[in-house]
């Protein structure tokens, strides 16, 4: 019985990543449809096609950073359910909503296609991955809050540099908000700079793959 | 041979759950497509734009309240299946049908974007979210019914209190389509009422809880 | 190494599996979409709505139909992959193409939401579904031909069996086509018909659940 | 410890397998709507009707084509993750970068619906699969360089053939867009051509199936 409720729990944190990747494939492949193609219905000659193609530059430009951001999302979320050993109802809401704010990113992607980029659509951007930010850092201070989700003997230095990590992003996106008043474009660079700030390997980045790196070679 | 024949009834479990995770995941992403951006093919003034936004709240509300009563139902689906052990064709089709409805959602939440809210459309999504939670209901009736599809020793008590948690949300979206013929705002605030219902931890949800934290730590 | 490559197999399997789950979920939900709600950016009259809504049911009809014979292929896919023990890669293409088919549907449900129904929209309708039932019939001649992917010792009645059930549907989807000529009305009946034929327990079906619940009985 | 270490590198590989998944079957299944049913609002007389979806040959084809180039890259990646036995970041990302160009796949699909196919869109689409290719080709480079995250011990000829068999797409794809200049359909063959090519059993194909079958065989 006891064996049982276990892997009950297992089965619950397998069916929230289901989900999850589900949503994330789901909203990173309808993020496509924020391109749209000039109408073909009437043949447009060859040289408007080509034009027509060049000036998505700024859609497909959104379209990748959209799409790249939801990869460090769900990098992020990834990395957290390495350690999350249980699960329980109110986690399950906070997931949620993180899922809820992350389907909302197709809708903000469509508002930052015009070029140059209207302040609302920036700011509307912007506050999206605030909020997404937010709720991945609230999942993490649940489930480390007293180990109530983790494992007890969890490194506490861990615990802070991946809350420390991820409070980076909303930062930078809160900032790119404030300089949307003066310059949009600027906000825009910000925005995209976080990708490479998250990409690159980092101290926690390090924790994470020395662990799997060592576990791998001492059990070789 | 007997085995065998125990894990693909496993297999069938987890196929079923992956069509749901699947479904729910696709449904709860293209929910956002109801949200219509302002045609960005001409750039848009920039307060036209502020205030455009700003004028979809009753879409962003009611995209909100779809997203979470998914999840509710999701959640929903998820606990039955903590307790049901095996399938068989009928399930398999009580279910099917359940995610037919479940399917509906972005049309009945695409039919309820205008404020105030008209009845029509206020009463086809609240007929959607009852049939929702009557379909949820016979899944669960179905599995139950002398211990069909789960532990025979299943606690009698958790089966009878799921079965009236789960009626709740039938009962008041049908008041709510009956209030739809005096103010339909009333009816939407009845809908989004039921959001704290499932959410809060009730008796039941003490025995989800309980169950799982004790198995987890009796087995420590 | 044999294990592993045993263990690889499965992965193999599950993974045509959890392709397969989720481009039925995606199919299954986007139907939703052939549903056109009136268009909402100007308020519709209250009667005027309810009248759209009410003259949406021919499309809502092929909604629910779609769906559920979606739910068919689908539990006759997994009905099958609960005999296939191994895969190969013309096994692989064979899946893809149905898969192609599958994904094929909702065009082919978009053509018939007109009432009469033209008679092109029911043909392309109904040859699509056959296609998509002589590819699960393929499926399950290529992985039962000679053993090829099935337990050697699997009874050939059970392939049979499977076999000529198979075969039932695609064969009322091509009278539903000749009768189209005369009356599309009648060959949609037809296809209607298809889904309690599939769906009433029948002879295979004692095969499948027999086997399932004798297993886990005998395994109590 | 070194055993959980494990047990989660291998979640993880499930996990990018999952996201891939997913983000397959839904590129797989919008595809469909890129095929524009003729508008149904009003009433379409049968013949024209008729006439529209034989009209629609050039989109079916595209669809087919992108269809089943997309069943090619998953399996392809589907062979790859075969030998892959453990991930890291870096290796994480060029997964992301390869869903990335695979999301687009329908923005290229759309623009190449008309007939004659326009040069530009030819060469998108043509540059689209190039991309595909030479980031599946980086990530069999990068996981198998120096055996890094495959066994150390994996026969250098399966890395080299694959490798170049790899790299045969994205060379006729090439060659498709420097034919436009020419004649676009002649590139539309060549892409046409490359599905047959790495459908059919191959060298590197003997090895796949070969070792399956073998270890199964020698397992019975």
């Amino acid at each position: 019985m006891a064996f049982a409720g276990l892997r009950q729990e297992g089965l619950t944190k397998a069916r929230i990543e289901a989900l999850t990747d589900g949503i994330f494939a789901t909203v990173m492949t309808i993020l496509v449809l924020t391109l749209h193609v000039p109408q073909s219905n009437v043949p447009v000659p060859e040289q408007d096609l080509a034009g027509e193609v060049l000036g998505l530059w700024p859609s497909i430009l959104v379209y990748v950073l959209s799409f790249v951001t939801l990869g460090l999302y769900w990098v992020g979320h990834h990395a957290q359910f390495h350690y999350i050993k249980h699960v329980d109802r109110p986690f399950l809401w906070i997931n949620i909503l993180f899922l809820l704010t992350i389907g909302f990113i197709p809708f903000s992607t469509n508002l930052l296609q015009d070029y140059p980029w209207p302040p609302t659509a920036v700011r509307v951007y912007g506050a999206n991955l605030i909020a997404n930010g937010l709720l991945l850092l609230s999942i993490w201070l649940y489930a480390t809050r007293h180990g109530r989700l983790v494992d007890k003997d969890l490194d506490p230095h861990i615990i802070a540099t991946a809350r420390n990590r991820t409070l980076v992003g909303p930062a930078i996106f809160m900032l790119g908000i404030l300089v949307s008043f003066v310059d949009t474009r600027v906000s825009v660079i910000l925005y995209v700079l976080v990708v490479p700030f998250y990409i690159r390997p980092s101290h926690i980045d390090v924790h994470f793959r020395g662990a799997g790196h060592h576990d791998r070679e001492s059990a070789d």
